[in-house]
């Protein structure tokens, strides 16, 4: 099968819109590119479903609180399109920065109580940039279903509540992280890791399972459960940003566990950003 | 022709899927209700271009600043859906709140800069709640039109650029103000002016046509324009909210007449507040 490479919002649109009129149906996995296995897992599963996957690269400038970290995001766009051709995706969707915001923004999606804390708070705009730019997407290829990762659970549940609230006719499929053999989540960022850090970063993982095993021991007290993961994660060559126990939908912090919890972190390994999260069910009584 | 009226979500997107696999155009009238002859040739001019008319009529709470506005708007649906049946409409879409905004509203888009001014000044949070609500009806609705009077000369600005920032797939047609035969603006909120205020109202229209009249007649100093124009509302009965020249895009003030520009005005007559505009060319040299 070809992976068809589109750059433009219309040529896209008439593509679609072809396709739909055959009744077939569409998928749509949004990606910032840098492709690695967990966007291959999103791809294939869109695959399974949808009689055409569209698969979105565009390294989205407004979602980035820090232009150093936008700059040096990684592009990859030939070694992308293989890797969606190898998972069948009918097209792929790479627009220019132009295409996307031929003007200054004037209109945005905004979503609030959900970006308040966590990833929100240490990256102010973050989630207005990715609310709006997954809106656009949305608008452009009007699919039935779209693919998001776990990994991303704040993003996840902030498109949740956008397409809730808005009536956004589409399904949002979630799927389960994909980690390295040691455990590591992957991401686009991992590979920015210098070896030693990279040794060090399966610890993120350890300290959440450790913090699984805790609630569904029995613990109620997310401030035991905290000191305790936290405290495997004290190391001089990382930097907590947050750790974090949440309600799953609102992603508000929770102090006594009632219900499912999502252990949500970000960490500092040099200069590089790593997030992670797990979803942990209290031991039934 | 009968006119089917929904009340949900649900039966709504049903029907009009059911339309649209059958190869049928969808044109969408959003309204707050109280119906009048503006509203009349909107559907009208709908009725002549979609194969199904949709008219929503939903008085948006999250729109009102003013809690006693929200209280005071007329509310005729028995009288709607027979002006909606009259002129060929297809679907009355008439939500409860419940059904628009079943829980708190966290989702919302938000327009800058059009917004800053005018209208917007004076009516906090009332373009967030009018672009949320028109972005809700045209997802759930997704029509290939729809269509705004030109005497919400704001509103269809910031629903323009709504709909161009976010790459929302629908056509908007401008529909112009169709007024009374002494040139009063047609208003749900006219039916709220005293005998003694209905006589005074026309006078706006008359302020807007001697301000035309000198842009046409080639004054370039918007301040001059404005002075003459807002000494014929100088009346002990009327008190001036704004009276302003803006570029009709982004309905940002001009201070010299270098293109078209349109002449914008809110009033209060009483308890009642009155809105209208004109759209001026300046003479060709």
């Amino acid at each position: 099968m070809s992976t068809q490479l589109i750059h433009t919002i219309s040529e896209l649109r008439e593509t679609l819109s072809r396709q739909r009129r055959q009744g077939k149906t569409i998928g749509l996995v949004p990606t910032m590119g840098a492709l690695h296995d967990g966007h291959g897992k999103l791809i294939e599963q869109s695959a399974q479903q949808a009689d055409c996957t569209v698969v979105s690269i565009f390294v989205n400038p407004i979602q980035f609180n820090d232009p150093l970290d936008y700059d040096k995001y990684p592009r990859t766009l030939q070694t992308d399109v293989d890797c969606c051709a190898s998972r069948c995706a009918g097209i792929v969707f790479a627009p220019s920065d132009e295409e996307m915001y031929p003007e200054p923004l004037r209109a945005s999606v905004v979503v609030s109580e959900l970006t308040e804390h966590l990833c929100g708070r240490f990256r102010p705009g973050h989630f207005r940039g990715v609310a709006t730019v997954v809106m656009k997407l949305l608008q452009i290829v009007q699919p039935d279903r779209v693919y998001f990762g776990e990994k991303d659970a704040q993003q996840l549940a902030v498109i949740r509540r956008m397409v809730r609230d808005l009536n956004v006719p589409v399904e949002i499929v979630e799927v389960s992280t994909v980690r390295e053999a040691d455990g590591l989540a992957m991401s686009s960022r991992n590979q920015r890791l210098t070896h030693a850090e990279r040794e060090i970063a399966p610890v993120l993982y350890r300290a959440l399972l450790a913090a699984r095993r805790r609630v569904s021991g029995g613990v109620r007290d997310t401030g035991e459960v905290k000191r305790h993961a936290e405290a495997m994660l004290r190391r001089p060559e990382l930097r907590i940003e947050y750790f974090e126990i949440v309600d799953p939908d609102t992603m508000q912090p929770v102090e006594r566990i009632n219900g499912p919890v999502r252990v949500v972190t970000a960490v500092w390994l040099g200069s590089t950003r790593l997030i992670d999260n797990l979803l942990c069910e209290p031991q039934r009584l």
